[in-house]
């Protein structure tokens, strides 16, 4: 367990208008691994134990706010003046606060709390500098502003277009992220100015005005690039949902299962998977899985907010949505459809079905095609199969209804009143004959077909 | 708007016996982006207003003929003598034409018009050449011929084999395509040969005559070697349609729609995406769909000419076919096929459905299991449901048939008749109870059972 | 034909522990393309013609033997004391054997018996060398043990961490296969020791012992270094599967069938398909697969044990299961499960359909939703449907039952009696019209949602 040397406040950026996200949806709310981007910061900000966490919005707030609700607290920036100025807006929300501040960006989600930690550690180390800034290295230095350093500490922080040659040839450059304490933060950000072309307040401007103060800075070093990764686009937003993907996988494999095709299997935040457990191509985890040891999963299967016990089979094309429940050796087949149903140990769906609102007893055995009518137009309704039940074929199970144990109702049946244990249930018709009358249609049809050719 | 200097002819070679495809299926008839290769190029051509388009067949012209129709017009090559006899079969064709020539080639069909634009450009720039030659710098060059040129104008283009080493050396590649003075295009093919090991009449031969006789001939290079790829096998077709979808993938995210998982996505050539629209991982989208802004497409969705209004929501498992409409806020569940039906605002048919020549009112309700009966083996017939109707699950509305507003289907029915407005239909036999039937059934079979594994 | 010098034997290591791939199934059964990555390996010693087959075997050997059977024969390796200590193991085995041996690891699963061969040869070329090395050139040599030679002849076998840095400098490196003469394979094990860090005997000593006694070695080099890739992870395990995967997608398209997506496209290591066949992306192939020429496989579509004869369409979303059989022209489309069934000529059933145990004549039409209700939760019982016979939507066949040539079953009928040639079949009860009765419900409804909304 990580112990801070002092209390933490954690001031993340999101007032951005995201423009090339060519969205509606505020830029920090767009999901990676099914979680809004900023949700992602926001766990990792929570291993640290942060006292604080401000939240910096702008346009597009009430969406943040909906969305992360009282789990921060936020600070409005109105006009778009520069991160230094978004960074000022939270002086009222850290008001009494001291201790030390993380500066990060809600476009910037795959920070790792161990990052954190080793900005905030060196808060208090050699020098006990009053910013620490994160660096890294990129693959491509591209137009990255750099940090000029010398031993781990800062001489300088310098915009791709103000660098010298010299400059541009260093590989370390600012990922933006930075570690100040308390009582320097807002004092510095006082000092800077909006000097420059874009006529913004820019937050690394404070290390400057630190070093020309004689301020100790210090920089730390990502060995992850992709760590600080920004989020401008689709594309962008692509890619970080490839990076988690392949994180995800990859950890999967390393926990015993088996993804036969793994770059097809698609995991959410929170997805749990077992030991021999075995996923076969295409298959897609929504939130809320979690799947126990020797499970099969089929192609072509999709999963939501379920639970599959130990030896469970499903697919191909099985679609747990919320609130399944596999237990023991059940199984689900194709085309089969489950919502907030629990199917007992060792029963079966095998085909082309619907259970909603369900319970079906241990063993029993659900035909192909049967539906449970749960919904009247107005309210969902309960269907309770009794264990050992068998649900015969094209079966319409009207709820609330229960079905006995090894019960059986007849294929085709539209079930309508509760069946008693060991009662057989048959709603069905006479079965109506009439010799000859199809041979007698099928002319008649070909002569019309002939007939419309001709006048065609 | 593009304005050519002089008129425009397309000839377009496409007599080739494509052996390497292994198909019965004619070379440039293969698709990309469920559009045959040959047409790619075609709608390059016309972005360039050509006057005259000749498409040169041979093996296999009824199948580009019938696909074609009159779009072009056609010129028969019936030995293979070469790419340069293939031309001289275009001349009944450009009879009387008088202006610019662009030669290309079926089997080449990502060639942007752009850069035709550019060859004709050039053929009125400095020193007016009779030729020019379409070069290309590939990522390895091969066995390419190669353009020896100096400050634009070709001094010679040599093949590859009867190439020096300092040739060889050169990267700049011919790329088989041309544009030619209408006045000089047949002279010039009258004085190639066909005196080398193949006996073929060879395209580029021309410049060499030009040159020998001091005709001014030019090259002009694409910066995309991509662009002039040829597609001779399935795996080069393979090759050429990965290209197209990454283009389509990075265009749809470019404008604004958020694609999960890019590469497990397939556009059609013609496929129109808002913003804002969410494509789960898996998606497939054939010819003919138009999705508006706001749209979420679940996962392992298939979708072919269909129109899908702002807010609706489809999948994942929906199969939308050509003449799917679905209005504002419509939502189609899983495994739920819709063919020429018009699903209302607000309408929902959520599992296990089939609405094939219909019509849904608005906020109607289709219950799971429900079955549209258009077909009855000879004519189809269509199935109109009113508005705020609700349809029990497992029901079949057998065509012609009309529901009325707020009517209601019981579950299990199968209507054949129209139901009235505010209407209860039920079509249910009576609920037969036999007590005590199932379980003397299951001590029945269970016996069965045992006597059979007794008797081996 | 390959003819051999002499009779081969192959001895196959499988009694390692696999502690990586964190399973209780055993290493050598974890499958690539449907086939225990064992297997793979021993349909190549077949090729070869080995008289005898060792299966050295330990921990979880009744798995092995459970699934190779009589295949193969088997020593047991007790105790893990290193590789050279689980050849010996074969003695017993081996007794009476006088031949070349091969030995060979079963988590090594893709080497090729073209190579087997060039190992087995050289044991009969020049200076007839006692012991054979497998040696490989890996794109990264990593940690690999060297293999010192000069001219074909070893000097040396030495482990990377005993190497000198000259040694390591050495790009050939020791697979750990080898071929052996049978009078010198126990001899030589007889003489290694197990003085090392481990304390284990390993096999590669072997070839350090006959060097010291001057008994003539020899390497012979693969030039695919996958081809030696162990499997000791299911990273590794999915590596091996892109691997297969790949080269099957390669084959299918050289072979003139067209993958609109390779990459999403799973063979089975059996899988057959002729030419023009078409394949969308995302679709599973299980084992026991055959595809005729001019077969359309749409979208999602996912086969097991079928046989798709000539001109079939089947899918998007068709699961066909073992026993299959889709005669010529015939169709099935989306959602439509067939299991142990022959869908004849022309014949069609395009959505929401189960045929299991099924008949179809040439030319029938399967409506939607039909089911045929083939088990009684005992039994298993057969369908047969007539040529040109019509079943209406959502029908449940009830089986037995027979369904004349050209007949007709109404929709939404439920058969339980035969029904002859020609013949009308309808189960349907009365149409019972309530008006104003749905108008009274949604009434009623809104009120209690209303009266809910207050109380709640």
């Amino acid at each position: 367990m990580w112990e801070a040397e002092r209390p933490i406040a954690a001031v993340i950026l999101a007032a951005g208008k995201g423009t090339r996200m060519k969205s509606q949806r505020h830029k920090v709310l767009h999901e990676i691994g099914g979680k809004p981007m900023i949700e992602h910061l926001l766990d990792q900000v929570d291993r640290l134990g942060a006292e604080r966490t401000v939240v910096i919005v702008g346009e597009g707030r009430e969406q943040v706010e909906a969305r992360l609700g009282t789990r921060v607290s936020y600070a409005v920036q109105d006009q778009q003046l520069g991160t230094g100025h978004a960074v000022m807006q939270a002086k009222g929300a850290l008001d009494g606060f001291e201790g030390d501040v993380l500066v990060m960006f809600g476009d910037v989600p795959f920070v790792r709390a161990e990052t954190m930690m080793g900005m905030l550690k060196r808060l208090h180390g050699e020098d006990a500098p009053a910013v620490v800034v994160l660096g890294f290295k990129p693959y491509d230095p591209l137009q990255y502003g750099r940090v000029i350093a010398r031993d781990g500490r800062i001489t300088k922080m310098v915009e791709f277009k103000d660098a010298t040659d010299e400059e541009r040839s260093c590989p370390l450059c600012n990922s933006g992220l930075m570690a100040v304490r308390s009582d320097m933060l807002f004092k510095l950000l006082g000092e800077i100015d909006n000097e420059n072309a874009q006529g913004e307040f820019y937050l690394p401007d404070v290390v400057n005005v630190a070093i020309a103060s004689d301020i100790p800075t210090a920089v730390t070093v990502t060995s992850d690039p992709d760590e600080v990764a920004g989020i401008n686009s689709r594309a962008e937003l692509a890619d970080a949902e490839r990076r988690f993907q392949q994180a995800a996988r990859a950890k999967a494999m390393a926990e015993g299962a088996t993804l036969v095709a793994p770059e097809t299997v698609f995991f959410s935040h929170d997805t749990v998977l077992g030991q021999d457990v075995l996923v076969e191509p295409n298959v897609v985890f929504g939130p809320g899985v979690t799947v126990a040891d020797n499970v099969i999963i089929h192609a072509f299967s999709h999963l939501e907010g379920a639970l599959l016990k130990e030896h469970v089979q499903i697919g191909p094309y099985a679609r747990l949505r919320p609130g399944a429940v596999l237990e023991e050796g059940s199984k689900i087949g194709n085309f089969v459809e489950m919502k907030n149903a629990v199917l007992g140990e060792g029963a079966k769906a095998n085909h082309l079905t619907y259970l909603g609102d369900a319970t079906v007893g241990a063993n029993a055995n659900i035909g192909a095609g049967t539906i449970t009518c749960n919904y009247d137009g107005y309210f969902k309704h309960k269907t309770v199969i009794g264990p050992g039940a068998f649900i015969g074929s094209n079966s319409a199970l009207i709820a609330p209804v229960k079905i006995g144990a090894d019960a059986i109702v007849a294929a085709g049946s539209a079930v309508s009143r509760d069946v008693s244990d060991g009662e057989l249930r048959m709603v069905r018709a006479e079965q109506l004959v009439k010799p000859g009358w199809a041979d007698r249609f099928h002319d008649a049809m070909k002569k019309k077909k002939e007939q419309e050719r001709k006048d065609g």
